[in-house]
């Protein structure tokens, strides 16, 4: 066996949700990846942090981090808006880096971090963890081998209660649109390259956005605060094999929440269904190929699950990311790329920016 | 009570399915409407269709039928590219009447029927009877009166297996755009129709059209025709409240097939769902309003069914059109407008008419 990849983490506090939620229990699992480092913005929480979860190393500092001699690859795990300072902090390492998606507040940022790590050559991974899920990745063999023959249209739709008129304090920064962070990019964007990297990518689309809910009131310290984030995304195009696509993206809603996305072809139709955002796992699967008269529930074949026994039963919420891991880590001992990458996200990026251009002018946009 | 309203059915034939299977019957449980005239295009079936309907006149000509003194209204229910001329040949009677939709075969006849009908103050009614259905009227009320609160957004989502590229001899014109009858005239007309009467207008939309079945085979005579229609109609935008809108239409659907539409409020939910296009009922409703945690089955008030207690188990086909007659009935009676005219059918070709260049062009279109 390979040498264990020694992960530390920017961001990977007792305090933060993501990491202490994926990454960590992620690694734990895993035989090729552990980790050494935990990086907060103090040495106090960072200590604390770190010997919560076992690890060698705590630092304040994203590049004294990344210039351990134990940490071999370093996972960016912050707040989005501090994603491009952390990775233009960590670069001179040299190390591999895998950034949290998105991966810049915007494209430009985002396009920069891109040839950074490309111009040093070093291993770069996105997180886009639903392109590891189980379910994704059967959807898309099956597609790819005809169970649906000829695709006609696909249709997704993600409902959230959250990311509409109420929030607290720490999600303040979702409903300000200069972060990068929210529901189109955070929601939207996951969905969005599931649905691409299952079905192939838009041609053209049209869109609409909208902001229903033009305040947000942060309930733990009773404060409304205006909100300049859409909490509709409707898109609606072609992709590349010539299917008409159909996106509804939107928060803030009480009932039907959830994920379904339905593909139909001339042959068949696939139904993926979740009760939350795709990147949380918990699919649930139904189709019909040619042979069959209604749908039925699609047992994923074992092979598409590529994490130790004991992560099986998991859902996906850690699954995916131990599985962005695991491939994550071959790549690094085998010099591949397939991890999606910055590059990845750069492309994602600008597909965002596509719908909102497309939703900001009214015209079809051309990719 | 009032007279009994003459009814003359042109199109009234044993041959034709669809006054068959609802004029006739929805006649025949009304006491304000009673049938005395058949038109078909010979004399034979017309006399042959007016015995099994116990009508007392048949007609092979639709002038003769409208001139007839025991004639007081006449239905125009034949093919939607005879409608221009049916309505053009009985014009000259003066009488009240009631075609089907499409009220053309593209905007321009139908402009010129609504000008020929209104010229002459003719009490007139088009076919958009999804808008009697019990259940469309319910939910309008609903939204009306704040059940969910403020609209977010509202999806239709209608997918039928026919229309695609398997078909026969007699609906050989639903794949001729000419024609003006296809699936996107009749199936997303009627649900447009009522989407739009429970929710108010369009102020602007986006579209996107495809033909995914670019032939259709007539399997009863074993051709292959081309088809020009689309099978594929997308679009979104924004009503009137500021809703967001999605609307999916499709033809050719292998399962999932049916209709469901969401309409998500600030405050609440409501979900239509029906196993065909809108018009032809069996609906069935769910919702949750603001102190509701999760759906339950909306029960339909009595007093939207306003038919003999002899249709009230009709799952709609024949009920919704018995609730337009008896509607149309009261019109002619009192002379009011509350069946929905050729204006409203004009305005309906509109929409149609701004889809179509909204997907042509790739511009938004306002309305």
């Amino acid at each position: 066996m390979s040498k264990k990849i020694r992960a530390g983490i920017i961001g990977g506090s007792v305090n933060n949700g993501w990491a202490k939620g994926t990454h960590i229990p992620a690694i734990e699992h895993l035989n090729e990846v552990e980790l050494t480092a935990v990086g907060t913005s103090n040495m106090e929480s960072a200590k604390k942090s770190a010997e919560a979860f076992q690890a060698a190393h705590a630092f304040d500092k994203a590049e004294d981090l990344a210039q351990h001699p134990d940490v071999d690859m370093v996972v960016v795990s912050v707040n989005v808006q501090e994603h491009y300072r952390a990775v233009k902090a960590i670069l001179p390492a040299e190390k591999p880096i895998y950034c949290e998606w998105p991966l810049g507040s915007n494209t430009t940022e985002a396009l920069e971090m891109q040839d950074w790590v490309e111009s040093r050559q070093l291993n770069n991974a996105i997180g886009l963890q639903a392109r590891q899920a189980p379910a994704v990745n059967y959807v898309k063999d099956l597609v790819a081998d005809g169970y649906v023959g000829k695709v006609l249209s696909a249709n997704l739709k993600i409902s959230i209660d959250g990311m509409g008129g109420v929030g607290d304090k720490a999600s303040a920064y979702l409903y300000d649109r200069k972060t990068g962070g929210n529901l189109f990019t955070i929601v939207g964007g996951h969905n969005l390259d599931a649905f691409t990297y299952m079905l192939g990518e838009f041609k053209e689309l049209s869109a609409v956005t909208a902001q229903q809910f033009p305040e947000v009131e942060l309930v733990d310290i009773q404060k409304v605060m205006e909100k300049t984030t859409d909490d509709q995304i409707l898109i609606t195009g072609k992709l590349d094999n010539d299917a008409v696509a159909n996106v509804h993206i939107q928060g803030g809603v009480k009932h039907q929440t959830g994920l379904t996305i339905e593909i139909f072809g001339d042959k068949g139709t696939i139904v993926l269904d979740a009760p939350a955002t795709i990147q949380f796992g918990s699919h649930q699967l139904r189709g019909a190929g040619p042979d069959d008269s209604e749908l039925q529930e699609l047992l994923i074949p074992d092979h598409y699950y590529r994490v130790p026994d004991s992560l099986k039963n998991d859902a996906g919420f850690v699954l995916n990311v131990a599985q962005a891991h695991r491939t994550f880590a071959k790549d690094i001992h085998e010099g591949t790329s397939q991890a999606p990458g910055f590059a990845e996200a750069v492309k994602l990026h600008q597909l965002l920016d596509a719908v909102e251009k497309a939703a900001q002018t009214g015209e079809r946009q051309y990719l």
